[in-house]
């Protein structure tokens, strides 16, 4: 049995604004992984080539249309995870691998270490013939105007469901149609089980606008934001990451999947009341070693798409509107 | 009931080396803590003092005194966490803060983030007040000539014990008295329980010999190689730091403390075992809730010091020799 969940970032939304853009990027990216894995294909080349769709499309934070530090700069982070083996890699504050989560693999793949940060890591793209970009690639004129009316305001945008509520409608991006301002506050990740029972977790993301530099989040730290186990659970986090990071968010629901008593879905509930507990908002998508899927958020809205145990694929924004 | 432990670094050691001045500055520094933990003072404060200390101890890898990446550059890595709330704070890769644990300490205290790498973490210095130094402060001759041998090996020293086994003596440092090689292979760290019953965990360390720039260990990933609960356990880890993330040491050590049923010294070599699995070499120091110490590792040696139950202060450094 194959499953598959994405999401896109949690956050507020506002039902004022067109969210069709946002819809049917998740469906087509879904759909696309879910065509992998019924072909044969691998949880951890699966969840790897759906985030890299997703880095590529400028509606989310990560890749292109990631946010942007103070300084101007976007600043990238992803890992990934292999749930056979646990083996991982990850990279943080990225700004030249023309996709984060490619480079995030090799280092899996290749390296003996597991996590680097910063222009080393950048420099990695070299030695493992991977694509880079100059960091002017990853910006598009929405995430600039964002930067700016945060800037205005003194604010690092930290608290998700705040700023969409104050958010005006000044953004006019010309590479892509506008999506919600909240989805300036997301992040993107995939999880998938392969038809052999293997599990794997990809989760990448350009982190909080007008952040300070070199702030890393729960996205590219293992047992945080991302976590693969075959004997348990994989799992994909967004959201305010200081807090994922102090409930190790990966770690608890694999450890709970693990002891068994509780149901997926009162599991992630667990963690993810934990995470409230210490002050944060946001989701997670996760796989249970049987193939249950389970997508839940404490913010008004994540985006999410998922495999149906009907078959079909189904995408949400806010709670109550399944499609 | 209070309780101390501190570890300097687990590897492989020769018995034919002087490690007077190991024991010596390890029952020093256990012997100020626990006379601060005596007249009440806080866990944080105590293992943030320690490992200061620790830092300013060129027999031990972190501050002066750490290893050298390949480009012959320090990266210093740094985290600390209060039991009390699970508030952490952690740096890496940084290399003009006099003492990155007490960066660490301050991000805790002063910042809505957790984590921070690279020059904008030592940036940081200066908006928290921090003392800041050239990164030759803390480059020593014997690092310099450990680095050599290890690039003239073409070796990244990854294998703590295959590294020790080889060691030539041909390191002549001159600031500091001679530690055994395998002293290279070193992370420092300090456990606390104070009398009101907090926890509180902290780790430094310059990471390996001839690493990679930009390559971060366990020893800054909370629920990694540092952790703290107080209603479980306080942990400091050290050694091939890749598999103590992949195992989420930190956090599984909470984890079976907090379920019960097995003791502190089950529950601690559950999880250094795991680490073994996934290929790694190490140990770790962990105070329970209860004010159990335990002072596990793998390797042939781990530089360490506690406080027993008499009241004593215990140092070791190879399995069987504690005085």
């Amino acid at each position: 049995m194959i499953s598959f969940a994405l999401h896109g970032g949690a956050g507020a939304s506002r039902r004022d604004r067109d969210e069709r853009p946002q819809r049917e990027a998740l469906r087509e990216i879904a759909a696309q992984a879910v065509g992998e894995l019924r072909a044969g294909a691998r949880a951890l080349d699966v969840v790897q080539a759906a985030v890299e769709r997703l880095e590529d499309c400028p509606l989310f934070n990560a890749g292109i249309g990631a946010v942007l530090t103070r300084d101007g700069r976007p600043e990238l982070d992803a890992a990934i995870m292999d749930g056979r083996d646990r083996r991982a890699g990850a990279v943080a504050g990225v700004q030249r691998a023309r996709s984060p989560i490619r480079l995030a693999r090799a280092i899996l793949e290749r390296s003996p270490h597991l996590l680097f940060c910063g222009p080393a890591a950048d420099a990695l793209c070299d030695e493992y013939g991977i694509e880079t970009v100059s960091p002017e690639f990853f910006i598009t004129p929405l995430r600039q105007q964002q930067l700016a009316r945060a800037q205005s305001r003194g604010s690092v945008e930290l608290d998700h469901v705040d700023e969409a509520d104050e958010a005006s409608d000044e953004a006019q991006p010309t590479r892509a149609p506008e999506p919600p301002d909240d989805a300036a506050f997301g992040t993107v990740g995939a999880v998938a089980r392969d038809n052999e029972g293997h599990l794997a977790a990809a989760t990448s993301t350009g982190g909080l606008t007008n952040k300070q530099p070199g702030r890393i989040g729960d996205t590219p730290l293992i047992g945080a934001g991302t976590y693969a186990d075959d004997r348990s659970v994989a799992i994909s986090c967004t959201g305010t990451g200081e807090s994922f990071i102090r409930a190790c968010a990966g770690h608890a629901l694999h450890w709970h999947c693990l002891m068994g008593g509780a149901s997926l879905e009162q599991a992630a509930q667990a963690v993810l009341d934990d995470v409230q507990a210490l002050g944060g908002h946001g989701g997670l998508i996760a796989i249970h070693r049987d193939g249950r899927v389970c997508l839940p958020f404490n913010t008004t809205a994540m985006y999410r798409a998922w495999l149906d145990p009907d078959g079909e694929i189904r995408v949400g924004i806010h709670p109550d509107d399944v499609a």
